[in-house]
């Protein structure tokens, strides 16, 4: 038997639980103080960074092991994902150098000499997340979009292709009942599409279509604080927000 | 070592050339006298279908995996190829009645207990399309969509999100550059696009907002034939087309 086969052999002999050579990655997004913010963990004993995932269970469906993984790093059970990409290139990442950085947490000779992962990206409300660091790392920590550090593995692509999901998706379907609070005002809803695009909205166009999608409710009063001119809080219609998930908001045909 | 783990380490000694519990499905979708159609391949000695794939080498990519199967399939280099979904169900079909129905093929201990799949559709030209059956399959042949059998394993669930999943793309990227030949009418044009979301369209709406896309060019002349009112012919102007694909053709904002 080659020495390689072997080895993959002994891998698998200690990784019996959880299917081999295939890992999940989980883009955590929350929105705060107009930022567009990610979850990352600092792996101990390390300054490296890298997004919340891991292996999948024999015992579980692939969606369930992306739950479990978010409620291990948020505390939260409902949480809205989408597997958006499987990132499967032959070479993601110099393996070499994460074994060395590594070293000290993982027996470098444990690790496969190729894995595919599957991308998730998730969408919390800030408030209600309390970010827990998994068995590997010492923080897990918001970052804002804009300040990633240079991140362990592949995952700085990955971040880039989730944001470009997220990108495409609120072309055709509506954004926000996760990551905002329950009542907001409109200049928020925009901030948050702005972060999202990164790029300014022109206020007048923005209301018109997001009103137009028929999803928002605006409660009767104005903010309170006594401001000259508070703005009017809204809320989604959850129905309503389900129906044009479902169908997307943008029927071309 | 328990039974259940020298039965996976046996298994995964007979294929180390793929990566476990892993494989790919191809949904190769061709339109041809304005039906949709896909790809079936029949198992040697049986009357039972399912759609091309098959494992991942450990020496290419996910997405090479996919475009030599299609490959080895059509015949065809340049394909038109979306990933769309991972099928990662704990139990996804029921594997004794596959083993059962393929024992005369593949030794029923070969099986692993769980696979992942990765899905992927593939639009083409119909014509140019040379079926190919693999090493398993007696036939490969275009099904009308309408049409299909009950497949095995749980491919037919995966046409359905294939289908699904496309009905989605068409919301916001234009399609048709890979489905139909190079010259066409814009009744063929609607065609296409009434047999993907499988209901009919107004032709003066379709028209006016397909030609809104500013992708297609128009030859000066008609169709030739004779007949009393014969329709203009049409091509994609692939630039264009490539740009709308890239950005969206349905900005929202």
């Amino acid at each position: 038997m080659p020495a390689k086969e072997k080895q993959s052999i002994a891998i698998k002999a200690a990784e019996p639980a959880y299917l081999p050579q295939l890992t999940l990655d989980c883009i955590v997004l929350g929105f705060h103080q107009d930022q567009l913010r990610v979850l990352l963990l600092r792996w101990k004993g390390t300054q490296e960074w890298s997004l919340p995932g891991g292996p999948i269970q024999q015992s579980e469906s692939v969606n369930a092991a992306a739950y479990r993984i978010l409620k291990e790093r948020t505390g939260l059970d409902q949480i809205y994902l989408q597997q958006f990409q499987v990132f499967g290139d032959l070479v993601r990442y110099n393996l070499p150098e994460i074994k060395t950085k590594l070293q000290h947490l993982i027996n470098p000779e444990l690790w496969y000499n190729r894995a595919v992962s599957i991308g998730y990206y998730a969408l919390v409300e800030y408030s209600k997340v309390n970010p827990t660091p998994d068995l590997f790392t010492d923080e897990c920590q918001w970052w804002e979009i804009k300040e990633i550090p240079n991140l362990l593995f592949d995952h700085n692509q990955i971040v880039e292709a989730a944001l470009q999901a997220l990108r495409q998706q609120i072309n055709w379907q509506p954004i926000g009942l996760n990551l905002l609070p329950e009542q907001f005002t409109m200049p928020e809803l925009q901030r948050l599409y702005e972060a999202i695009l990164n790029r300014p909205l022109d206020p007048r166009n923005f209301h018109r279509k997001i009103l137009s999608l028929n999803i928002l409710e605006r409660f009767p009063e104005r903010r309170k604080g006594g401001a000259f001119k508070s703005p009017y809080l809204y809320r989604f219609n959850q129905e309503k927000y389900e129906a044009v998930l479902q169908e997307g908001n943008l029927s071309f045909l």
